[in-house]
């Protein structure tokens, strides 16, 4: 059925009338993206939010020696966007890339506010939302403070099994904030052990 | 007027009617308290959320080596709190501590809950607080990936001037993700190009 992984996502945290769920779907822009496809480049004025109904993509920072480093990566089910610049209508900060052939969502800056106006329960359901990508955050924080590279990667292959064997080894690194080389120890200390 | 601050901070976002109001006026607890007041220790069941009317707070993680790191700064017209184990119900992670005597509004967890049903403008309200406590994340991020210490340092004493000279230097620097030596450093360079 197209858009039921979408509406089960909503469906979590808000009920629609079928006359709210037609205006919600209407708003949004299905896109099939193949492999390394952006869907936001650095620079570019970031308009919408995505939802990933397959597939999974990763955002990073460019820096101005070129390097790479990966905020986060966003699987089936999850909201992406960059959202400093999604809120505030400004040129992207942050680049986001298909890592695999996918399909999303798009839900525009201007339709999203149309939408608290007409169903204010989606003010609910992007509360709920917001405070997860919070807490998300602030545990990345602690987790940097409080564990061990190796703890951390752990809790990523756990957190993001599709995701570890598809990316190249440095971006899974600088997404934990260590170097591919590091990242590499930890991996083949882990395989050692496991043998 | 008592609460004058508070509902500011709210009537930026959403309206009340005079029964919503006092609604939400009910739900609140003052509490006056003396520096170094902990409003929240880490291990403790974090239950409620705080409004700074004035002074200032600190949010720490300690480790167990004893090694405090500051995660953020909470001052006049603030919301604070542990989010990720407030949401969830946890234990605390962080410590959060008053600077400078101050006065805050406490809610707690389940009054919140309470709020979001009888009025539901709050989900608004507080999707635009979480919204803006997530891109204030992102943003810091992207600054450190982005850069030097020292612009970091600069962004920090224009947001936060009144924090500045009321807390040790090592606290700033933890915040900045730096060493007290290397903001010491800092701002030695900053005084000799001021003179």
């Amino acid at each position: 059925m197209e858009h039921r992984s979408l509406l089960e996502n909503v469906y979590k945290h808000i009920a629609l009338t079928d006359s709210e769920r037609e205006l919600f779907l209407s708003l949004l822009r299905k896109r099939k993206l193949a492999r390394k496809t952006k869907v936001l480049a650095q620079g570019q004025l970031c308009d919408s939010i995505s939802f990933v109904d397959s597939g999974a993509l990763r955002a990073f920072y460019l820096d101005v020696s070129g390097r790479e480093s990966t905020i986060m990566f966003a699987v089936r089910d999850w909201w992406v966007t960059d959202m400093y610049c999604f809120i505030n209508t400004l040129p992207a900060m942050l680049t986001i890339e298909t890592i695999e052939d996918s399909i999303v969502y798009q839900l525009k800056k201007d339709d999203l506010e149309q939408l608290y106006r007409s169903v204010p329960q989606f003010e609910r359901f992007f509360r709920i939302l917001m405070q997860n990508a919070y807490i998300r955050e602030q545990l990345r924080v602690v987790q940097n403070l409080s564990m061990t590279a190796e703890e951390r990667y752990n809790i990523f292959i756990k957190k993001y099994p599709e995701v570890a064997n598809k990316v190249k080894q440095k971006q899974i690194a600088s997404y934990l904030g260590i170097t591919a080389e590091f990242l590499s120890m930890i991996k083949r200390k882990k395989s050692e052990t496991l043998n």
